[in-house]
């Protein structure tokens, strides 16, 4: 079935808006934010063969695009608003589409938000979404607001399974039906912790997704916590150092089907198997309880996992409290195969 | 040269945000609207092939990939604000990088407004941004405006020059050194009409950017004003019918470039050339002086080329009044080669 491309967007991604003034179909959608917020905007881009595999469903790719965009306003504890997507695809396949909109537009009700824009073009398959959510003045979780002493907490309980189905689908490990089934729905079907982000509003004290990688991803905070503690004492003076972190391996949340893989795999995907949509966050001590009450509000598992540092430098600790090497790099699209 | 992805969003895609709480490097970026304001948001993908032509300069595709953005916020009559950067790259090539980033600079610059977020990923060559404008509830302009008997406006003087320097580069005509790199300037450094947009709020009555092709482009406006016109009349009950247009062949501005080559080819240019960014619009008769008094203040050359009809159907007349046959479709990016 051939569509044009006015056809296609009419007939899958257009529905009515109830809260933008605003929605598809003009040359800009409308958004009118609460009084008084600010508005938190976040974009990013799924190539094939790089966030998603070729034989992914539609119904899941159309998931995960919003997902991984949604985790993004929940880094940062904003309440999503509204959505624009565009996209190139090889052809138009009216199946296909009815399918990666249906992904889309679950996802979409589920967390009250609406598709109020886009772009289609013919291309190599490439899915852009931005993302639209408010955030009272002041309140944005942002990477850089960590203090040395804090705690440092992630949410979820299964860190490393997306890397898992994805070594599996490469070959390089065998998961049995079940298992693989579970890990790749964490690899393609991934929930945004866009509660828990709201909830620790005023409690965390930097936070960030960790869809890079544990390791690489908890380098931006320290790096970006470190630059502003010294501009806060030096009032921005001379150069800056980032703060450091202690992690305890044995405190990382992992499945069932993870802990029976080697020690060394299992580091490994923890600390930078990558495409985990969890949040890595840093508090107070003192805050430790009120980080408990928002993971149980929100319905969250969260861990404790480490501590920031004030001097530099990374160091995970096992059991017996000795360091272990962590030689993998943080996942980087022109370094990375 | 071989750069990483922190690296290179670090050195080409960060300077420091003026007006924006939070610009690049969060997860998110934070906007913060003038009280009472509604945000305008237009995205926009463009790719290599379909967009624009392998050779293209990259200073100039960072133009034009910022510059349709701007021209769909033009459409609406909005103020430009801030924008975002979505890009895939086969590799990271550092001149490249920079003589795009300084495209991107020069344009934004040139509206005050400024990147505050994106995301990079290798893969085939892929830009889509995402703008942000602001503008007061009520006075954007949309398509769905236009009232029979309205005078049809269209701004610029060189319809139809991109479509050329299309041609010429396909071979399918030729033109000599230096129309050919004035066509090609308006095919690659299309000027979006900002300031055009915010001087016709509250003037005219429907506007839409005519990128696809006028006649293509209009039928979007004819249809939506048609039924916003048919929704008011009958409180939304039935089929809605969409209004017409008759347009003035000879009142179409055009180069002298243009006007030097076939008839049949100048009306096609014209009317459906495509990657022309200039304003279609609509406005009472009444307000015709108040249309020319908008273009003066706003230093863009505008002609009036026809009329709104109550009846469906475009017409267009030649000098002495008769019918002229259009047969060209609007641009599809999956119907068109």
């Amino acid at each position: 079935m051939s569509l044009g491309e006015f056809d296609l967007i009419q007939r899958y991604f257009t529905r009515p808006v109830r809260r933008a003034p605003l929605g598809v179909g003009d040359d800009c959608a409308l958004i009118a934010p609460a009084p008084g917020m600010q508005l938190a905007v976040s974009t990013d881009m799924l190539v094939e063969g790089r966030h998603f595999v070729s034989t992914v469903a539609p119904r899941r790719l159309g998931h995960k695009a919003l997902a991984v965009n949604l985790s993004d306003l929940a880094a940062c504890g904003a309440r999503p608003l509204a959505y624009t997507l565009a996209f190139a695809l090889p052809r138009a396949d009216a199946a296909w589409l009815a399918e990666l909109a249906a992904g889309l537009h679950a996802l979409a009700d589920a967390h009250g938000i609406e598709l109020v824009g886009g772009d289609t073009t013919a291309g190599p398959l490439n899915l852009c979404l931005t993302v639209f959510g408010e955030v009272p003045p002041g309140q944005a979780l942002l990477r850089s607001g960590a203090a040395a002493g804090d705690d440092l907490w992630v949410s979820g309980d299964t860190l490393g399974d997306a890397r898992l189905a994805l070594e599996a689908l490469r070959g390089t490990l065998s998961l049995e039906g079940s298992a693989f089934e579970r890990c790749r729905r964490a690899m393609e079907q991934p929930q945004p912790r866009v509660a828990l982000g709201l909830a620790l509003r005023g409690v965390a004290s930097a936070a960030i997704d960790i869809s890079d990688g544990l390791l690489g991803d908890l380098g931006h905070v320290l790096r970006r916590s470190g630059a502003a503690a010294a501009h806060a004492d030096r009032a921005g003076a001379g150069a800056t150092t980032p703060f450091g972190a202690t992690l305890w391996a044995e405190a990382l949340p992992r499945s069932a089907d993870l802990a029976t893989q080697l020690v060394e795999r299992q580091l490994e995907y923890l600390l930078a198997g990558g495409d985990d949509y969890e949040l890595l966050f840093s508090a107070a001590p003192a805050r430790a309880e009120a980080v408990r009450a928002a993971a149980a509000a929100s319905g969250t598992p969260v861990a404790r996992i480490g501590r920031i540092e004030a001097r530099p430098g990374v160091q995970v600790l096992d059991g017996a409290g000795q360091p272990v090497a962590t030689p993998w790099a943080s996942f980087d699209h022109f370094r990375s195969a």
